[in-house]
């Protein structure tokens, strides 16, 4: 049960934005831009939600690693693969390129602390040929899953056990992005 | 030296805000929001400020708790003995009200993972009269600092040595907010 008097038919952080909206509206103006606009970053929005996954699965989230894998699921056209990878937590998966690996890996001394990621790491995620503005978005989104997730389960939201739920809202934020309506359990159990 | 290629004259985040303006804009209406606007919290702008330095000096941020220290004193009128406390990451410190030492106890759980909020600390914050919303508050504050700190860290942002620097800093956001112009060293070396 949540800490605090959340809505019931939504799940995980969409509970907060309803209980929330002053927060909610730069929140989902902040994943829309870093995570879903093409036009924002040369990492694929697959790619994105790949770190995501694998960031939300390093703080054990159960919401979110589930939620961002179903999306990154369908923003890989349906590649199942990479994302039970990122949900094993290994970051040296075959299922991704070099550059990917050296994010990852970036984005796992991120997870930990800011000051962990060292010359040497933003050294080898170049030599693979990340740019100065790809390690940027790359920190920036594990540094934000490191909020969200906290968010989510620092109030104890509700995280559902049925993978079709997650499904439908990989589904929804991959055709829709992150400013639509808020996913409902209700769509899917009518 | 900062990782990736940021413009020199601007310390901390604000030198990722001029590097990425696409991504500064919904952080900046997170923070004017979440920390600065009187009607969107019951908590002071004050108190807030502690508990975004509580957790920046919790994750050794010396950007973001330098910063938001000076903010939070000048938000209360001046007092430096609460924002010492709360560098010197002392929760229960007699600077601050009973409430307050609940909120913080909840963030110092934020801070390490948000599965570690209890029941018995929320209890034990409306014990104190917290309410849900000032609960949400404090989770929410403490979870993006967890991202800001990150943020600023992971891409070995500059951190300045000279007080002053966050003094100048402080005044201008506590009068301002987080919506105006950014802070530049030049305002304060000319």
């Amino acid at each position: 049960m949540p800490h605090i008097n959340l809505p019931e038919e939504y799940p995980g952080i969409r509970s907060l934005f309803m209980y929330s909206p002053v927060t909610a509206l730069p929140l989902n103006n902040l994943v829309q831009t870093l995570m879903h606009d093409k036009e924002t970053s040369t990492l694929t929005p697959g790619e994105r939600e790949l770190i995501a996954t694998y960031t939300s699965s390093l703080n054990e989230c159960k919401y979110c690693s589930n939620t961002h894998g179903a999306i990154a699921k369908y923003q890989l056209g349906g590649n199942e693969n990479a994302v039970k990878e990122m949900l094993a937590r290994n970051a040296n998966s075959s299922e991704v390129s070099n550059k990917m690996k050296a994010l990852l890996h970036i984005a796992q001394k991120v997870q930990q602390d800011g000051k962990k990621v060292l010359k040497t790491d933003i050294e080898n995620a170049k030599k693979e040929g990340a740019t100065d503005k790809e390690i940027h978005d790359t920190v920036l989104i594990a540094a934000a899953f490191c909020m969200f997730n906290r968010y989510v389960d620092g109030l104890a939201t509700w995280a559902p056990d049925d993978p079709a739920i997650y499904d439908a809202i990989g589904k929804q934020r991959a055709e829709e992005g992150y400013m639509t309506k808020p996913f409902s359990v209700k769509s899917i159990n009518s």
